[in-house]
């Protein structure tokens, strides 16, 4: 990623140093400049050579893995490094590092940026949504570079100040809980459509082509579509159905579900997507428990095409769930960052956040235009699902929502994402839910006290007096 | 609770002194010894009168709120304690602060355990579920008390040494977090009888006190029972409806989804428990949603007794669905008990915790003991759900389970708990699930590779590439 972005900086026409411990990465990427342009990039061996070949006030990002890593590097290049310089650290660190290194660089007169990164190996070749947060000086003498060096939309360049301290960091870790909970649909909407609909991975490909033409239109969508194109080398088929149903991750998701719990806010579809990762590695575990269950006499029709379906419709369906369950999904992301904003009062601007993720990034997706308006026209918006725009697309497609997790609950095939998301939509918009009951409950066994609907005060009730009582 | 606690282990015929900050509590607490029996109790002013009539080796129990609290009380105590002597904390601590606390206790020289107790204060008076971890010598010491002082069951007293460390803090945050996901089932097993079913609260009471005559038999559907039969004494019907649908929370569900999330176990009932207490907080919130929504031409069902229902199918069905979704948040609990049991070395014995909460504690129900039985049959189960008898009452329930899950999302009631506990079931029993979508994604943006099913080795494939070369 080092590399890509290294090219990419050069390429927009900014000299550049690189530098690696290992000299044959350094060598690497001096053929890669040579090879795609003749760019303007120069390699050096130790950290004294590269930091020494950059301009003052010089600005050093650092691409390496989180944690322990970067505190090395930044001993290893913060002492050839002069008050004025600044420090740029572009992984996927955990907010509180950043804060404790930015502290850290101060004191050495360092400025200091987290800068989430977004695009994978191609998007830092080519443009990523760069996510850069911590001191607003060291931000403004790069700002030029970034710019540049970001994806390109309509609105301007996939990248803003996020705000202070680990602001960056925490941003860009919402966006990967995000895009947990939109790969989880999506591999939702495939398995309703595989093994209810009985569809192919060709018919599957031309799908997720037509859904990428419309209110779906996105980076994830459109590789989707790929990827069932794609044939196996080894054998008969396609690819997708030889991979392993076991995923993989890296520690973003389980942060966020973790922040929001910590901050009280409800995130059940990103939290789903984070369980099936979880549950999707027990791999042994399941097939025993398909087996034990088969014995138990549990009917399998998983895999089962139903008959009578009309698959026109259920393909309609489907895209329409997905839709209405991303919605879900974006507006937990947005809380969640709304709510970390006022703790650390970061005045995330929210609507420009949907707008550096239209393009560069793994969520990148048209409709993320339309979550940008929607802040612009209330920036105090309390959920997406009550924008007047998107409170009518979910009106319009909840009919069909509930068709498909129906149909996938009766047929046995989970859809934990889109089932979250549901769930978190008919709690949301409820005027009145069941927690009175809850409340009963807790003041009977601890005296916990309640409120009540038609005056004010904290009530205790005798319950199990009264009720036997009039018993 | 400490008071009732005081007064129960004097009951007991254990002697007994007491101390608190203030006096008041002290003289109180006298009195209720004098009336309850003459109880052999003796009150206390200071931090030293009360730990030198104290007959060594001491044992002390605290319990003061979680946190500072705890310190301070340490720190008053201990200044007087001798080496040999033990501090036992009753509250709901985190479990690290225990950890810390055994190793400052043990630097002077005392005996530490962190005790988890449950059943509010009708079971610290009468009978409680005691979870002591910590130093077994300690417990070794006051195991005769605490086994007088525990609820009684028919295979022996509620408490047992549950192992090293903080072990007994954190098995009572799981416990807790198994309550929150059991009051939440019950409270959606009410708002579908209610607002699908449309039945009245005495009828709610009747089907409340028969369910508890079966295999729900609990603590929590006794109470849920007796709630429904108040009256409200300020108007007309029953109080239930009178209540603020608010759900206040402690903490301890907070920490089993963030503990959940850190040891890669699902937990999405728990999870779907503690989101509801958060969106019931923000009713103001969901207020303004019900009313956007309408707006948005949302035609709301909610609260329309459906037309053409079989109450009596309903009803089964939801006794169904309830006992189905709760052996699911149970395996839940249990699972992340062992995965910290793993990392921790302690050594969980998850049979024997079941045993102990079959009396005394908020979770107690006549089912704990067939949990038990599963754990003491295969002590490495590796889920409820494919114990072979558990695994036989899920198959049978299942029909009557998807019934309820698909009623309620048709007709727009959000069972999230219910919800999140089939879609567990379904991922869980699955052999083959969509992940295999997912690490294409991940392979195709990120470079992660993937295995295959049907050979061994990490894969790369240029998706992009090849999708595009055959298109």
């Amino acid at each position: 990623m080092g590399q890509n972005l290294a090219l990419n900086i050069a390429d927009k026409g900014f000299p550049i140093s690189v530098y690696n411990r290992t000299t044959s990465k350094v060598d690497e990427t001096l053929n890669r400049a040579q090879i795609e342009g003749n760019l303007p990039l120069t390699g050096h061996y130790t950290p004294r050579d590269f930091i020494l070949s950059i301009q003052k006030p010089r600005s050093v990002i650092i691409l390496v893995k989180a944690g322990a890593p970067v505190d090395q590097t930044i001993a290893a290049l913060s002492a050839h490094m002069e008050p004025g310089d600044t420090i740029i650290d572009g992984g996927n660190e955990w907010y509180e590092n950043t804060e404790r290194r930015i502290v850290e660089a101060n004191n050495k007169g360092l400025f200091y940026l987290g800068m989430g990164v977004s695009g994978g190996e191609e998007g830092a070749r080519n443009g990523p949504s760069l996510m850069p947060g911590g001191s607003y000086e060291a931000y403004a003498n790069i700002k030029d570079v970034l710019e540049k060096v970001a994806a390109q939309v309509e609105d301007g360049p996939c990248v803003t100040y996020i705000g202070e301290g680990g602001s960056g960091n925490f941003v860009k870790m919402v966006h990967n809980g995000i895009e947990y909970g939109d790969m989880q649909l999506i591999s939702e909407a495939y398995d309703v459509l595989k093994n209810v609909g009985g569809l192919s991975n060709l018919e599957l490909a031309n799908i997720f082509d037509e859904w990428n033409r419309g209110e779906l239109e996105s980076f994830l969508i459109e590789i989707t579509s790929d990827i069932f194109k794609v044939k196996d080398e080894h054998g008969e088929g396609e690819l997708v159905d030889k991979i392993l149903d076991k995923t993989g991750m890296k520690g973003t998701g389980k942060w966020t579900v973790q922040q929001a719990a910590e901050l009280s806010v409800a995130a059940p579809t990103i939290a789903a997507s984070l369980d099936c990762r979880y549950l999707s590695g027990l791999k042994d575990e399941r097939v025993a428990a398909a087996a034990v269950l088969a014995e138990a006499g549990l009917e399998d029709e998983v895999g089962t095409v139903r008959t009578g379906i009309d698959r026109k419709r259920l393909i309609d369906d489907v895209r329409q769930a997905l839709y209405a369950s991303k919605i879900c999904s974006y507006a937990q992301g947005m809380n969640l960052l709304r709510a970390k904003s006022l703790e650390k009062n970061w005045n995330l601007n929210l609507g420009e956040l949907a707008r550096i993720w239209k393009g560069g990034c793994i969520i990148r997706a048209v409709f993320l235009d339309r979550i940008k308006k929607a802040y612009q026209r209330n920036p105090n918006l309390a959920s997406l699902v009550v924008d007047p725009d998107f409170a009518k697309e979910m009106v319009q497609r909840q009919a069909a929502w509930r068709r498909v997790v129906g149909l996938a609950i009766s047929a046995g095939i989970s859809t934990p994402g889109m089932c979250a998301s549901l769930a978190y939509f008919d709690t949301y918009r409820r005027a009145r839910l069941p927690a009175n009951l809850v409340q009963a409950q807790r003041d009977l066994f601890g005296a916990h006290t309640y409120e009540r609907v038609d005056r004010a005060g904290a009530f205790h009730t005798e319950w199990t007096k009264l009720a036997r009582k009039n018993a």
